[in-house]
């Protein structure tokens, strides 16, 4: 029985229209839009004899109940950056809808194993600087001490927004029941970058989730006065970092799939007539591999510490933030890369750079892997975010494939 | 007859205490506290037989008549910038009135020529950002109509903080008539950076104060995910003004004394997470000599094009001002060095880096020439600027023994 992949990209166009302004996608999580987007994907559940609940952190499960306890799980995430695209995590949890409808078809309401749907709360964590927020209370990652105190830019709590959507936050742990009997998760989403494209290929198997160290780099040397003071007597903290913000780039060249970014970088006292006394910079490393991550870091570091001296400067650093790469499943990944040949006629391997909740979900010890669809000119978090027409039904019934396979491979196991 | 340096020293300290608080000197131009230290300095003309007026631009003239109409004018300014420094202008007020009490004592109240002591009105343009806002009215370099608009940062016209001072913004160029007779200019300020303290050396002889070209520089490339983005792919727009940050410093090297600085460096959207799109940055460039300053702005833009294209950006410059290099009187300069060399046995040439009212006495055409004493640490604008005490009763000595010099020149002349 075919899916039908031109009903769930006229569905993910009917969200659109309900949840996104001329800026863009306003599914902001935790927001009157966001629990608009839900309701209406509710709507839809009705279409079906499914059971539906939210866990303890918020995330939304709908269960096809089947012969055998044993749980697919497939899944993405309908909040959004605000003036965010139409297809971040929306794609996901409508291409699963579409394929827990085919199922429900095939087997008359009861497959041979059990499928659920679930929409992870709060991915983007975009108000509360929060990602990965229902997905790493389901696998059991969460950290409510240090969230707890968390507020949005008008000063309102977690606790607060948690609160009034029905999420206690002392209680979102319990969200680790959902893990009871799964034995995979699936999801399908953009890609978000560029890769894809230029290669002309529209879907690839993902190979993991990268690893991010976050750093906040502060460089201290002496303002002065721009007209009187001599430029062998400087000690220049912005050229400190432009150092650093170009050698980051050879840093992360030398291995295939690493990233390394200076996204922000502020000059003290920032005026055109003051030499920069000190400069604050943030730095993002990622790579798929453990050991490269941790050269990349350790080689910035030193290299930081070689430009402040050249500078007579002094540098600190400051973890922002980290997490440890998540290789996805071999066997799955060898599943989703069948899947997309079988449909698209050819495939990719890659690592994702952006984290995404399967990569919690995978930490938590279920088989897991994602399939990427190509983004078009590698714009995401944003209104011009896109996709091609014919590459999201590619994408749709790969991804039912891919289902398909993964019942099998449960079953088998 | 000798100055008497060390009281001119003890009123400089009589200023701070009624003028400065824990942050450093608040004598803002056209604020209460300025017109305190106005109206203080006002009350020592009282032990002088001398006229005080403002001029239509707010400039404070004392005058001491003499025999002759010609006239030898001693200034600068007792503004300072918010939590500013204890000496920067107030220094060369206070030595000119030292210097006027020595001669009206020496000559009864009757000296050959006319003398007179100008306080400049508001020099640094702290509030509004029109620095020698009292000495261009007096040059006839003022700029009303693009004046009138600048608001301070609480909103408040420029035009209106004058009125409340008893200042007219249209009327302010009639401040050319106190040109009359001016047949030469003094100014003693403190250097302002490290090269005297370097030296070893308390006084200079300034060449003249160099030539600004003040730009902003726009780069802008791609905003782009900072995971998903391979490195070939980003056009980074910090890393182009990274280049540039560098590049200016062998562009200035090349000269013996100018310099550039990038001052602030501005990142969008300036997220940890996001490829630099744009990049915002500013470029200050200084020099005695027109044709290096014109040299080296050549280049500094020729470079950023060459990067730009480099990284896949583009740059666009937009000039936020500039001035031209304004040398000083080659007689006065003598004069100058041959009075430091009397007091302090060493003397040194140098160029002004920052700007002083005496660029705009000379641009107007009258002689001019000023005095550098050593700062510590090459600091100002800042509560810690300091020099040394026995450097500032050298600085008034010599300063004095320079007037009496230029008082012979005028009189020969």
């Amino acid at each position: 029985m075919p899916i039908d992949a031109k009903a769930a990209v006229a569905s993910l166009k009917d969200l659109r229209a309900l949840t996104a302004d001329e800026n863009g996608a306003q599914r902001l999580a935790w927001s009157h839009t966001w629990l608009k987007a839900r309701n209406w994907f509710q709507g839809k559940l009705r279409e079906l004899a499914v059971e539906h609940h939210l866990d303890a952190a918020g995330n939304s499960w709908t269960t096809l109940a089947g012969d055998s306890p044993k749980t697919l799980i497939l899944g993405s995430h309908l909040d959004s950056v605000p003036n965010g695209g139409w297809l971040d995590g929306a794609l996901g949890v409508l291409a699963a809808f579409a394929v827990l409808r085919r199922i429900s078809d095939e087997y008359n309401g009861k497959p041979p194993i059990t499928i659920r749907l679930v929409d992870w709360a709060d991915e983007e964590g975009a108000r509360f600087g929060r990602s990965l927020f229902g997905s790493s209370a389901f696998a059991g990652t969460h950290s409510i001490d240090q969230d707890r105190a968390r507020t949005d830019a008008g000063g309102k709590r977690l606790e607060d927004a948690l609160a009034e959507c029905g999420v206690s936050i002392d209680s979102i742990g319990d969200a680790q029941q959902e893990r009871k009997n799964a034995a995979a998760y699936l999801e399908l989403h953009i890609e978000q970058g560029p890769i894809l494209e230029a290669m002309s290929i529209p879907l690839a198997a993902v190979l993991g989730t990268k690893g991010v160290e976050r750093h906040a780099i502060t460089f201290r040397g002496q303002e002065a006065h721009s007209g009187s003071t001599p430029m062998k007597a400087r000690r220049d903290a912005l050229a400190a970092a432009a150092k650093l913000a170009l050698e980051i780039r050879p840093i992360a060249s030398r291995h295939p799939d690493a990233v390394c970014t200076m996204g922000s970088l502020k000059t003290f006292p920032g005026i055109v007539t003051a030499v920069v006394g000190r400069c604050e910079a943030t730095l993002d490393q990622r790579d798929l591999d453990a050991a490269v991550l941790a050269q990349m870091y350790r080689e910035a570091k030193e290299k930081s510490i070689q430009f402040a001296q050249e500078e007579g400067c002094t540098v600190v650093w400051s973890r922002i933030w980290n997490i440890a790469p998540e290789p996805f499943h071999p066997a799955l990944i060898q599943l989703c890369e069948e899947s997309i040949r079988e449909v698209a006629g050819q495939t990719h391997r890659m690592p994702s750079g952006p984290l995404h909740d399967a990569a919690e979900v995978s930490r938590s010890g279920i088989p897991t892997v994602m399939m990427f669809v190509q983004s078009l000119h590698g714009i995401s978090h944003n209104k011009i975010e896109d996709t091609r027409e014919d590459h999201l039904e590619l994408a749709i019934t790969a991804f039912d494939r891919l289902a398909s396979k993964t019942m099998q491979w449960i079953q088998a196991s």
